[in-house]
């Protein structure tokens, strides 16, 4: 009876990303709130995000967060879970909600500004994210001394998605972008990089090993997934103990979004739909 | 006067495709039939296709059909640049004009029957096009005994938009790729490969390539942007020779559209512009 009334009273968190990617970020929030109940949509009938115009994205995200919301239940954080829409759309989001919408740029960008002793940070993302110099806003508002260096690594979402998380594959590509960036001076100067991109954390290992390969001394890395989860940890204590219903929807493409999300998010311990958008 | 009577008389080819890869297509067609008008919509907005299901795909190629006609100008082919929609769409396309609409799977299957000595025919494309298993019923129904081998080798597509078309991430990927399909005995019969996939002739040298590599041997490679402009210059013979307009249109993304399609098609000969969808 105390559980089931703990149950329901369970803090919701709704998630929202292009496809699979932020399935890291559900899975880092479920780790550390496994008391919420999450409810996560990936928007995979017009995935991906990042190679969109900021309108378009903007109007895809308000549709996502409507279907999401759309049964009318309580909720206590939406968190977007996708640096593309983070990057464009968060404002139109929080005017359109009255409980708090989370992006990832913010929790990952504190935690860079927080971490480099040079002042010089790397972000790693989607065309997109990148163009939108969303991250340099947001670490200049921090730290108006650091200075971000950015580069679009997109390539690296097929990997995640293909399941190349390391090996040559990854190797390759991680060689053929960062070599030339790299090359430049001042660039050399970052001792932290944010991945950029909720899909990155499954290529944590390679990614800094390829860092260090090319500069001869390690990164930190800063990972928003567990950065957006620790905040939400102070923001809903509640969650933090417990045991939350998940369910996972998709726009399109279920048995794909199942697999492949499989590789970030154990899928087989949630409730799995199809939505239309 | 008489220069002018003929650009207006001249054939009118209409081609979609979800993004730039169709741009090889049109290359192809525009190298064969320079004398035509070519008007080619990219739906950039909601690339990729190969990821969605048959009925949005479907869904998808029908309005994208239905804008880069809408200004109600004569059409003389419509060609569907794109393996995914051409796997799944073109039946409803057909059903809904009376010009003749042409996807890019018949005239592969055809070219790669008519080469293979083996009657063992490889194909490599997106997983919804090898999901599709269209190739296999397009040979079928040409050669009931020839047998078709298909691998998904979506991350392609990203090295193509990357501008990576040979070196070593390609190389790398097609290894990743190949090596473990072509290990077995029968798969290893092959000696046709059809590129089945837009994108895909961009990469051709590394793909034959890694292909002999592992084979110790060449294996021929069908590329069905050649295909379909061969058969479109049977079709309109006047196209064969002249100087035709070609437009461009994207529904997203225009710039980037420009750049990357670069790759494949030289966009600054052609009228540029986006559309809504």
């Amino acid at each position: 009876m105390l559980a089931s009334l703990r149950a329901m009273n369970a803090p919701r968190i709704a998630i929202f990303d292009s496809g699979v990617g932020g399935l890291t970020v559900a899975h880092a929030v479920h780790a550390k709130l496994p008391g919420a109940h999450l409810r996560y949509l990936g928007d995979t009938a017009r995935l991906p995000y990042g190679t969109k115009s900021a309108q378009t994205v903007t109007r895809y995200a308000l549709q996502a967060a409507a279907a999401l919301l759309s049964d009318g239940a309580r909720v206590d954080a939406l968190v977007v879970a996708c640096n593309t829409a983070s990057s464009c759309a968060l404002p139109a989001l929080k005017e359109s909600y009255d409980f708090p919408v989370l992006g990832v740029i913010g929790p990952g960008a504190r935690r860079a500004v927080a971490a480099s002793a040079t002042g010089h940070i790397g972000v790693i993302g989607t065309e997109r994210t990148v163009q939108s110099g969303a991250y340099e806003q947001a670490i200049a508002a921090l730290n108006a001394d650091a200075v971000v260096h950015a580069r679009a690594t997109p390539l690296l979402v097929g990997l995640a998605e293909e399941g190349w998380c390391d090996g040559p594959v990854a190797e390759a590509a991680l060689h053929a972008y960062l070599r030339p960036w790299l090359a430049d001076p001042t660039v050399a100067r970052i001792d932290t990089v944010v991945l950029g991109c909720t899909h990155y954390p499954a290529l944590k290992a390679v990614i800094g090993r390829v860092f260090a390969e090319i500069l001869g001394r390690e990164v930190g890395l800063v990972d928003s997934a567990d950065a957006i989860a620790e905040e939400l940890a102070l923001r809903l204590p509640d969650a933090t103990m417990g045991e939350g219903r998940v369910e996972l929807f998709a726009t399109d493409a279920l048995d794909r979004f199942a697999r492949v999300g499989g590789l970030f998010f154990p899928v087989d311990r949630a409730h799995l739909a199809l939505i239309d958008l």
